[in-house]
């Protein structure tokens, strides 16, 4: 049975029409950033109705938000050490190609309140869930180090473009960073 | 003998009018980000003629580069050890006040190429003096990451204000930092 003898059910075709916006929404935050960004632009990106964008996510920054939502989101369950090889993963992510949603996120962080205020969530988010990872009673501390350890390195490479990052394989830079990641995975060191 | 019985020697007059000037431009970049910012508008704050900021630094990138490179640069002949301690020094300092050039530079270098410029230099420049201590093969490498690392922290606790990194002392965040810098100071580890 193919896709094409029935309408798809409303649900269906509601999520691949928000699929469509989001997509236009990434491309365009991360090309232009925040400011610049309308929801008229998304929305005729995207070939729909802005009145649709705006039923769909309420607000630019609402949309920025979902947007700016596809880090790979750590897996819960891992052990520190596992959860050391998953950020090392990401970076590989990163570094290869960044993701729109995180080069947009990235690039308005620091210039936008609204999107500083969206960036502290999705990174609170991680942080919540790496810290469940991790023993000792500073956790938490220690899932905010690892998360911004990644953040500078990604910025470093991908936005910067540091020869001394872009010279060198992706490989040899997760061997390098990986004893500064498993020194905070552990128990802290009193 | 005091200083008002004798007209300052010239070049002492201009060495603070060029301080005059360039705090002048760290605060405006710092409030109103590179783009926003006018050589017009830096001239105003320093109570000097526009055509005296154009004669001595040339044109707005320049301005910018001069007056984010306040950051303590890293002295040189310090073993591995030293220079972790030092940096985790400069993430204090960063964190009680982070320093206005820093800042400027931070809120300009991801959206504006020119600032991203700048940083790559000032950044750059850091590196080089960092790789000087560090032992091993890949010690630009690892200088770039320990570089990129406090970047991060400090964009983390600073700019985005992640409720992770405040609510704790900056004796503590040294305290979890300190293995993760140390890991990256030693020498390689294959």
């Amino acid at each position: 049975m193919s896709v094409g003898e029935k309408p798809l059910p409303r649900a269906e075709r509601r999520r691949r029409t928000e699929g469509r916006i989001l997509g236009a929404a990434r491309d365009l935050f991360a090309e232009v950033g925040f400011e610049r960004t309308t929801i008229r632009a998304v929305a005729r990106a995207a070939e729909v109705d802005p009145a649709l964008v705006m039923q769909y996510f309420g607000n630019k920054q609402e949309l920025f938000q979902q947007a700016v939502r596809v880090t790979p989101a750590a897996p819960t369950g891992l052990d520190a050490e596992e959860v050391v090889e998953h950020l090392l993963g990401t970076l590989n992510v990163k570094m290869g190609e960044l993701p729109q949603g995180s080069l947009a996120m990235m690039r308005s962080m620091l210039t936008h309140p609204e999107a500083a205020a969206s960036a502290r969530r999705t990174l609170g988010e991680q942080i919540d869930r790496l810290a469940l990872s991790l023993p000792g009673e500073d956790a938490r501390l220690r899932a905010a180090l690892m998360t911004m350890i990644l953040v500078g390195v990604t910025v470093g490479h991908q936005l910067l473009e540091l020869d001394e990052l872009r010279g060198v394989s992706q490989e040899e830079i997760a061997r390098a960073l990986r004893p500064a990641l498993r020194a905070l995975g552990g128990p802290e060191v009193s």
